[in-house]
């Protein structure tokens, strides 16, 4: 089994300092001639200087009469001065050309007309006074934008003033893509057929391709190569000799039994790199073959993007001969504890929130084989190589995805799952809402407020003895924070089964089967709290259920669970079981609700959400789902 | 003479919502099944969630060999597990399928192999471990994205995952703009003959589509139409017949006797809003005629750009379904008083740099005829109406136009003009610094540094007793703040007179003769002090200099006012009247020099420019402008 070993791992910057510092500028990308009509947002080649000076002539930059300024000097209110149209005033509008010898206007609000030919004025003026000058905004041969420029709407517009319908800019530079791997399909096999196991989706290249377009450079896609060493070398050397200045290799570039892409590179032309300590995106590989830079990408998406982010995205900044671009960064408090492996720079996807005044930072999970970590996220934490993790409530520098606009209408909830939570953040981006939702479960979403970290808390937690939910929660573990509570739905909790219930799961007597293998949900979670009260109330021991131990962060989770064979049975809503086409056995009704602390009810996205909740709209789609109750839904519940 | 009255004046909040609310949703773009391929940028018209689960097998997260765990129960260093390849294990790489009844994969790493059939673990396994799930990223059912929301390139690739290969996308709002104006003549007219006095190049269309092309809309361009009622009326009816969603006029929508558009709009549908309190941007129609709206846009580039920033912008927005987009701002202080109307919002253009840790915010001019006041800005503030300007020092808050990143990497100059400065910008865009320069003068640059608001200023201030530049000034206006002054260039600095000099000025007594009209530089501006010096020697009295009171800010804007006739000579530097293709009478030859404050003299950007200013291709670029010396440029000067 030959396996390759990395050569060493580098710092990123380290890597990419190596990697820029052995480009050969004759790979790079020269300058063509395009019109300024298609202009915007491409990169000058040279600076751009105007031809005609603007305006042009002198403008009347009023409605009213040209004049000489001398023929007004002396009115003044006890002494008007006539003029008459035709000898000494000549009627102008804004834009046009001042007649040969006037150099003022006088505005037509301060004309009195005596009869249609004459007019008085009170008040002189100064010469040039509403004149537009010839070559006020600027003359010709003025730099007008310089070079390496990502040319604006503005300036495309400037451009034709000045009299330039042209320009030279710098090629877009091509990057080719290459996917490799066995088990890679090209999406167009489901228009022809369902997806067989084994087989992956290839879209990393739907996502480098997006990014290099966006920032300016033209992405090519190669065929899906399988993991075959010739083949792969093939490409890659067909790649270079075309005429794209950028080949990606994805993937192929770790240390499996599979992964050629180095050893390829190697033999066409030079490895700089392999393997850097950023996390994800270690297995990277950067090199050159002639005179094109060759990028060994990871296979996982979130790795792929990351390190193409760090090193594919400089490489077409220099080839654009454009500045590096970084993203704008925000200050935030982390919401908890994250630790980080030494040595290797780690890249966390966050979900961020403003709470109060305070913008709020929660990483998303880990795996770099999640691309909803990175289409979730609205921003990236580097943690430095040097830094075992960030402690709870430290103030971190975070790179922005999102807008901040966008993360100062983002409204957080922390607390239990629910399905109408899609439905919630569908409605509310309508009124310029957006909802980021953690799913901590409802205690977790209680220690939130706590923390103020979020907006408010989802919670279902019964109390058992009095029957009441969530009051006797808040009451014991948030006494000091004054909270309203809006009822959300009431829902059905059951047994999620597979299709069938093969293992006829009945009651809870049935989960401490020797044959059966539960999915449990997280301590704190209500619906944990909920088995447990039902286990207590029939007097079966929670040891002996198998797979008690395992748990799930949602519904749907719990589902996936089951759905996958890796439990027999879980509990959670009706809504997750027939999201998934599984079976259902209802054991319960309970009340899921809005925890809102008093500071927040004032806050317009608050205000806004228990405006969605409380639509006929909101109800109806949340009806739809199956398993829900919304007779009272968005009613104030007062303490008991 | 005809003449419109503005219906009234309307803040701009309050006429953008009277238009909002006036729309008719027949009007909107429909939606349109796209393929994700094409979906970057797009807006969802509806949610979209997964018709695969991601993983859709369960996957393996490591290379190694797939095991049942329970199998490896037990393994330790001290009583290894052997385990056959193909019996209880089976080789895998990262990214593909479990054999069926495997659950755990074992990390190549932790393998000793004991022959080419059988390894060795000394660490067991819990079930699941380097295993990715089904449905682990998102399962089947689940919503990837909301509906009214922009396509990211991560997104189109997680639709992918998810088994999506085309989603619903709100077609792109057409926005038809109709050029209106007698003076105006298409920018191709230059590709067959020169501009004539009168003609004006049509561009505000090139601004206005590039902005609705960015902002997701698709512009459509109409010919220009000429200022005649029935022509302009018939390509608004037109316009609203065709499958454009939106009309824009742009003008004729002021009170001039040429303004047909309000009375078009009028006669055709409905004007809502005629005027709008803001400044620029004034003269504004928003109007309906059938279900469609028409918006009539100022003529002035810069209040044409601003109008529909305020008015197209989110009626685009409006028919994409997206929430209103604001533009990030940022904290600043203004570097200097700005008075503004009460009554109307004003918009100032804006030039931003952080100097220290503070973001200076100075004021472009506000002519709405000047395309560069917006090509220059960093952003615009917005002063409201209730406020009569804003004080020097105070803090506000200003929209951005650049991201913040480009902000913070500006350098700031205050002080002298010259031509090399353009120069300058360019060479510092390729070390990744951006030059802000504003032309004060020589004194106005050393009391900015006094305010703080400048890294540096650039200065020509001759003491006549000594002859030393700039020193005795430095003292004596910021004692207090230490600094080094960096020797910029030598100039000549002379007469700049029209093509033959006809009114053969050859020294400083010609300034004095009845027939030569001067124009000046400002008090303050080192141009000045030489001429004062020079006259003041001869004897000379300034008063009897016809146009000695006439101020320019800039060597070029002097060139300008001879070209234009405006006076018959002004003094400056030859590279400005070489550029303007004007005469020029040696007078002097003077030092410009740079002043820097000892607080920036670490400041990466200011050790950068100073790495230009002592390159080699700066000089050589400097030298070819003509007039210039730089025998000496970047050399320290020390404190005489």
């Amino acid at each position: 089994m030959r396996r390759n070993i990395y050569l060493d791992m580098k710092p990123p910057e380290e890597a990419l300092a190596l990697f820029l510092q052995h480009l050969s500028r004759k790979g790079f990308p020269g300058s063509e001639n395009i019109s300024v009509l298609d202009a915007v947002g491409r990169t000058t080649a040279l600076p751009v200087h105007a031809i005609l000076s603007s305006p042009h002539f002198h403008t009347a930059a009023m409605d009213g009469f040209a004049v000489m300024a001398e023929s007004t000097f002396g009115a003044g209110p006890d002494r008007p001065i006539t003029l008459r149209i035709g000898r000494d005033a000549w009627p102008v509008n804004t834009g046009r050309p001042l007649p040969t010898g006037t150099d003022a206007v006088i505005m037509i609000e301060n004309v009195n007309f005596v009869d249609d030919e004459t007019f008085e004025i009170e008040q002189g003026l100064v010469p040039w006074r509403h004149v537009r000058r010839v070559g006020e905004d600027f003359v010709a041969s003025e730099m007008i934008i310089p070079s390496r420029h990502v040319v604006t709407p503005y300036e495309a517009g400037a451009l034709i003033a000045a009299g330039v319908l042209s320009i030279e800019v710098v090629r877009k530079p091509k990057f080719l893509f290459i996917p490799t791997g066995s088990e890679l399909v090209s999406p167009e096999v489901l228009r022809e057929r369902p997806l067989e196991p084994g087989e992956t989706l290839e879209f990393n290249t739907v996502i480098l391709s997006g990014i290099v377009a966006q920032a300016g450079g033209e992405p090519v896609h190669h065929t899906i190569i399988p993991d075959e060493f010739e083949d792969i070398k093939d490409a890659i050397r067909k790649g270079v000799e075309s005429d794209a200045h950028v080949v990606v290799v994805n993937a192929g570039s770790s240390a499996g039994s599979e992964d050629y892409t180095a050893a390829a590179i190697g033999e066409l032309g030079e490895v700089l790199v392999h393997g850097v300590a950023m996390m994800p995106g270690k297995p990277t590989i950067l090199g050159i073959v002639g005179d094109k830079p060759v990028i060994g990408n990871p296979g996982y998406p979130v790795s792929a993007v990351l390190s193409f982010e760090v090193f594919g995205l400089p490489l077409l900044g220099e080839m654009l001969g454009r500045p590096r671009q970084r993203r704008p960064t925000i200050n935030a408090m982390v919401a908890r504890k994250i630790p980080s492996k030494l040595g290797q720079e780690e890249f966390l996807r966050m979900k961020l929130g403003k709470v109060g005044d305070r913008v709020i930072a929660a990483p998303l999970p880990r795996g770099a084989g999640s691309i909803t970590t990175l289409t979730r996220a609205d921003g990236i934490l580097r943690i430095p190589s040097s830094q075992e993790g960030v402690d709870q409530s430290s103030l971190v520098q975070v790179e922005l995805l999102r807008n901040i606009a966008e993360i100062e209408h983002t409204l957080v909830i922390i607390g239990s799952h629910d399905l109408t939570l899609d439905i919630l953040a569908d409605e509310l981006i309508e009124r310029n809402v957006f909802l980021s939702s953690s799913n901590v479960g409802s205690l977790g979403g209680l220690l939130a407020l706590k923390n103020r970290t979020s907006h408010m808390a989802t919670s279902h937690l019964l109390d058992t003895e009095t029957g009441v939910y969530n009051w006797s929660y808040i009451r014991r573990y948030i006494p000091d924070i004054p909270v309203k509570v809006i009822h959300g739905v009431r829902r059905e909790q059951g047994f999620i089964v597979p299709k069938g219930n093969p293992k006829s799961v009945k009651d809870f007597h049935d989960l401490l089967r020797g044959d059966v293998t539960f999915i449990n949900r997280q301590a704190g979670a209500g619906t944990r709290v909920l088995l447990d009260y039902h286990l207590q109330r029939l007097g079966l021991d929670a040891a002996e259920i198998k797979g008690y131990d395992t748990e799930e962060y949602t519904h749907t989770s719990v589902a996936v669970a089951v759905l996958s064979g890796v439990a027999d049975v879980g509990m959670g809503v009706l809504a997750a079981a027939r999201a998934l086409d599984l079976d259902f056995v209802p054991v319960a009704v309970e009340q899921y609700d809005f925890v809102i602390p008093m500071e927040h009810m004032e806050d317009e996205k608050v205000l806004k959400l228990i405006d969605v909740v409380r639509s006929d709209r909101f109800k109806k789609r949340v009806n739809d789902l199956g398993g829900y109750g919304v007779e009272k839904t968005g009613e104030e519940i007062p303490a008991p």
